[in-house]
């Protein structure tokens, strides 16, 4: 079972934003910036074009209302989107607040926050999320 | 008009992939790999999130059978996909085949292809290409 496996069932924490039926949302604990998010699907799969065709039909609307969510609660120039997949065998989307394309650079540091930063990430988010 | 709507025109050349009534899919010709394909929705809207739902549905769906192509073509770990929009008002996603994560860091000099280069690699891909 992979480690997002293990985070959509709860075994181990993590910061939840939002989640359906075939999608699981939630703070990257390595963020590259704040509001920095990870969309999964439920059904482990690894690559992302190998995705169901029902599920890469909805996996945007899915992230739409949450990449709105993390821009009110992060002002930045726009959410940015990267799929790459070469660590976790278990497709994945990253939200970024970027202002610039350096901003998106996976190279970069990751920052370090607390536990208390994270869940107040968290609450603003979830509290801009509007369906 | 953004450059893309223009390139959608064809008033400005491109190594065109593939199109719909939706979407148009051309070679980068600043790529970061060969084989690094840009989508953009027919429709000009400056932000990716901003896209009609209808066609943030369809997207993915479009894009699938041109990764596919672009792997097959150009051989490598996965397709990575990335979506920054700071530089051309008009929302595009990229497709890279990568290797490591660097294989899409933007911040990386760009190759430099021959007409020749983007012709065979235009060809490479279409003739990959499976619906």
């Amino acid at each position: 079972m992979t480690v997002f496996s293990k985070i959509i069932k709860g075994e181990i924490p993590s910061y939840r934003i939002a989640e359906n039926d075939s999608f699981y949302a939630f703070l990257d604990i390595s963020p590259l910036m704040k509001g920095h998010t990870l969309i999964v699907p439920k059904e482990e799969v690894d690559k992302f074009f190998d995705v169901r065709d029902d599920m890469l039909g909805e996996w945007l609307l899915f992230a739409k209302p949450i990449a709105d969510a993390i821009e009110k609660a992060f002002p930045c120039n726009r959410i940015g989107v990267s799929v790459i997949g070469l660590e976790v065998p278990h497709a994945h989307m990253h939200l970024i607040p970027i202002n610039t394309a350096d901003d998106m650079n996976f190279s970069r540091p990751k920052l370090k926050l607390s536990k208390g930063e994270f869940e107040e990430i968290q609450a603003q988010i979830i509290s801009a999320l509007v369906y």
